[in-house]
């Protein structure tokens, strides 16, 4: 099977994706009997590329990384935005990795709409169109026969939601409990070690933890995105981040998590959704973990989620050691499962 | 999709699988539109039942509790055996949850070889098939176009077999540690405390940790079997459990656990594989592990494993409150996986 992808975004995740797709391009041969070529990019700065015959990966690296413009590699009509694009590139499945307006879940969520209609696959690592839009944006590709996969939108490439699809079988998930946000995970750590929250964003930011402003992580608001992700897929909900219940950690002191981690606990900002009755409650607080809970071990840029459900009690899945590649990866798996047909 | 099934064995966990059968016998059919009947169980000391309408699995649960023989709700010629009640039993799947001599992997390795040269698929708890046989039987597999499935050997029914198959695809796994006999990790936990092995063994049996005779927990070789089943298959090595450089807890004294406590690190019994070159090494051992490593964490009867890829750098599933109904439910994944031909 040969695949056409088209890449919307050229940032760390999707130059990561780049390199990984040339990393992988003999074993997914070998082991799936699958061949790719991306036939366009689309970028916000860096201009659009459509090769019908496939563009050379190693070239648009090169050209970005040397602060040029995709354009140089176009071939055809000129493209004036990202929704032309999608209509014009020729391809079987789009890969988003764009920026992301955490209020509203555009434009992804139109760019999602676009490629299920035009009857492309659709791939994102971006939690947007799942937080905002996965019912409507499901049923969209079941009517087009088409996948729709998120992996890496929670946890990166750790497969919380492909465990849900493959392996939380005729189950019901009762509740869900998450460290799902990196820097404010990394700033309590830090904070443990009696450093200010101001001096400690300062530092994710120099390691790349953060990699621009962080206002939603601190506030609550990129977590309770993914916990809605994972309410809405894994457990039948169907919430809006507006609906989340969220604290986040702007109004703690070092005092307040070294005195937790003195009387034996420690501080993390929890994502919770739990089922109560007919309804699904969804929440992210700081709260107080006792030692004896696995998620209070979870340190620093680690993120993890337990499930628990009606056939296996609790189970943990953790992901340490992250970078753009363990969210590439996520992508690469989703094309896999939509190319053995997985989605249907 | 209509599935019959035989069992081998009426044990805890088969007995928890026909209990988990009967209580998701709905949403097996709205969400995968799969019925199924029990056609056969084989007993090796409860006697054998075959019904090619279907076995009222009630009916048998009621039997088996009240200490009677399953002979009662036979129909047809005797069965003398059970490589008898393979050939004669009619079924699409055998589920297989019986007694182990985990020095060879028998009678399970040839109760597999019958079911699948029978053209049965066969699904089992029992890691001596897989640790013994796994090529050959996967191969066996392949040629009869039917599924050899044993999520449940290591980990209960915690997705770590099907995390390989489904999620760390194009993957190469590098490493994998994990704490993988929970009787020993409940020792271990009681040491710390102060409890010495003799008195931590017999607690253990007490509450239900230990079945039997804990001997092959306690000198490392059920944990030799488990690492061994997770390299042959998730890191394509092909050892046998008398290659793992294989250390019990025997020799560890009270003192010893606790010293290591004092200094910051916890004695578990550490499974490894690891790739070296083209070979791969497999190792149990007690180690002292730093608080700051997740294995470190797991406690008393719960389980783990890290995987070490070249994709995820690490992904650790964490398995905790296990019971036999844990066990059962890795076998109805498998059965689920099978009916929707995920063995192709």
């Amino acid at each position: 099977m040969h695949i056409r992808i088209a890449m919307l975004g050229y940032g760390n995740v999707a130059r990561a994706l780049a390199r990984l797709l040339l990393r992988k391009t003999d074993i997914l041969q070998k082991d799936y009997d699958l061949t790719f070529s991306v036939t366009g990019i689309a970028t916000r700065s860096r201009g659009y590329a459509i090769n019908p015959d496939g563009l050379d990966l190693e070239a648009a690296l090169q050209v970005v990384d040397s602060g040029g413009k995709l354009d140089t590699l176009h071939r055809g009509e000129p493209v004036s935005d990202t929704l032309s694009f999608i209509d014009a590139c020729p391809a079987d499945a789009i890969m988003e990795a764009t920026w992301l307006d955490p209020q509203t879940g555009q434009p992804a969520t139109d760019y999602a709409r676009a490629a299920l209609r035009g009857g492309r696959h659709f791939i994102t690592a971006n939690k947007g169109p799942v937080a905002y839009a996965y019912r409507e944006l499901s049923e969209l590709a079941r009517q087009q026969d088409r996948g729709f996969f998120f992996e890496s939108t929670v946890m990166d490439g750790a497969p919380v939601l492909g465990i849900g699809r493959e392996a939380l079988l005729a189950t019901t998930v009762q509740r869900i409990r998450g460290i799902l946000n990196s820097t404010t995970n990394y700033i309590l750590t830090c904070m443990e070690d009696g450093i200010s929250l101001d001096a400690a964003v300062a530092q994710a930011q120099q390691i790349g933890v953060v990699e621009s402003e962080p206002g939603t992580d601190i506030d609550g608001w990129d977590a309770a995105v993914k916990i809605v992700v994972l309410a809405n897929v894994l457990m039948g909900a169907d919430l809006r981040p507006g609906d989340v219940d969220c604290t986040g950690i702007a109004e703690l002191s070092i005092a307040d998590v070294q005195g937790a981690l003195k009387a034996g606990e420690r501080y993390k900002l929890l994502c919770e959704a739990a089922r109560e009755g007919d309804t699904i409650q969804a929440s992210v607080k700081p709260v107080r973990l006792p030692l004896s809970d696995p998620l209070s071990q979870i340190g620093r840029t680690s993120s993890a989620v337990t499930f628990e459900t009606d056939t296996l009690h609790h189970l943990t899945v953790v992901e340490g050691d992250t970078d753009p590649t363990t969210t590439a990866f996520g992508m690469l798996v989703d094309m896999i499962n939509i190319a053995r047909g997985r989605y249907r």
